[in-house]
Formats: C-alpha cells, sequence, structure tokens
C-alpha cells in the first residue's frame, strides 16, 4: 500500500534563517516561499535527488503546526508523507486495522492539491504519517 | 552537497509491534530483524520505492537511542540520513558553516558499513541530521 516518500515535513520557527542554512550550510535547492493561507503555513521545499523536505512555518492564528512548535520551540520532524494510489481504499483498510484517521475520516485536499488523509500518531509509534494520493 | 534521503529513522519502543504495523497495517515491505550490538540497535528496514524507513529498537545497556526514548516513550522520528560524496569535505564545508559535529568531529563507521557523521540538531532546527559517503 505505502508508495514513495513524497516528502517529510519539518516545522520551524524562522522559515527564511531555515532555507538559508538548508542552502548555505548544507548545499540543497531550496524553492521560493508559498503562502498556503487555506493550510495555515508557507512552505518552502528542499529538493533532493530521490524525495523532498519541506520547511513549515506557522501563517495565521489557527495554524496546525502551531502546537508542534509550542511544545518543541527550535523546530523538529513533524510528519512523513507517503503516496498511496487510491486514498479510500488505503483509508478503509486502515480503519479495517485499528488505526485512526484524524478529523473527520474523510480524505481533505491538502496543500500540493491532492486528496489527503492524516493518520494518529499514537498508532505509529509517535509519527505523524500523511497520505497523498498521487 | 546533500544527495538523497539515505532513510528516515524511527525509533520505536518494541520494534516486534512496529514491524507488524508497517508490515500488516501500512501494508510495506519489511526486513528481517538485524541487530547492531556494536551500534546498540536492533534495526529492520522498511523498503519503499524511493527510500527507506529504518525502525530502531535499543539494544543494550548504552544504547544511543535510549535517551530519546526516555524523552520519547512511544518512539518518534529520531533523524534523517543523507547521502554526500565525499564526508570529509562534507564535514569541512559544514564546521566553516558554523554547524557542530557530534563526538569528536570525524567520520565513524555506521550502521551500513559506511562512513557516517551526525550533525548537532540546535543547528539544524531540532533535526538530528546524519551524512552517509555512498
Amino acid at each position: 500500500m505505502l508508495g514513495r516518500v513524497n516528502h517529510i515535513a519539518i516545522a520551524v520557527p524562522d522559515l527564511s534563517a531555515a532555507t538559508a542554512t538548508y542552502r548555505d550550510v548544507l548545499g540543497a535547492k531550496v524553492t521560493a516561499p508559498q503562502a498556503l493561507p487555506e493550510h495555515g503555513v508557507t512552505v518552502v521545499f528542499v529538493d533532493l535527488p530521490n524525495t523532498k523536505v519541506e520547511l513549515l512555518e506557522p501563517l495565521g492564528d489557527a495554524s496546525p503546526i502551531a502546537a508542534f512548535l509550542g511544545k518543541n520551540p527550535g523546530g523538529g520532524m513533524h510528519h512523513i508523507c507517503y503516496e498511496v494510489a487510491d486514498i479510500t481504499a488505503a483509508r478503509d483498510r486502515l480503519v479495517a486495522g485499528g488505526a485512526r484517521v484524524l478529523g473527520d475520516g474523510n480524505p481533505k485536499i491538502g496543500a500540493h492539491g491532492k486528496p489527503v488523509l492524516f493518520l494518529h500518531p499514537k498508532d505509529f509509534y509517535g509519527t505523524l504519517i500523511e497520505l497523498e494520493q498521487v
């Protein structure tokens, strides 16, 4: 069921500084920041040969990463996104296996314009998992 | 400088249960557990089309992941490993850029038999970064 790792998301308190670190210190290719107010984040992608890292900074008053940064003020790894071919079939299999889907259990349109789901980190050893239909 | 994401490491308190979750609930291909007493961990790889997830369970009294699991008893994302072509050149560039290398600053032979370094998470927004020369 799990396909490619689409991205690894890292929440950071200062996107501009983090982008400079990935570009100048780590020597990676980074994109321009994209504000996604409907998702409560501003995003920069670090392009790697086989996948990407997504640097996330809170945007607005109800950012979904605000609580995480409250607990981890310096930033930290936030979630892993895996690609799936059929998100509804994946959801049904996961729920049958006892996993909890966050929210109302139905796929939403994610930050990349594709259907996504988030799975409860307590069911996956502390890792927040996003599934994205590609 | 940064090449492929070689793996994303997840520390878990119960490797057998976590392996079953990745295999049976998430439908991923997993390897048999490998005990690496010289690295203080037992490892299972989750093979994905473009990279792998490394599930780590502490092994022995001086496991390098014991403190992390003390703080995160349910488990959690532990580090990201990026491939580099020349680990000494990478180290020199990082140190010149102000980043701190853990330990004595010299590459060690890692769990995959290749030279590795770990970078201080405080210099990278809370993410522990491993570099592996491939």
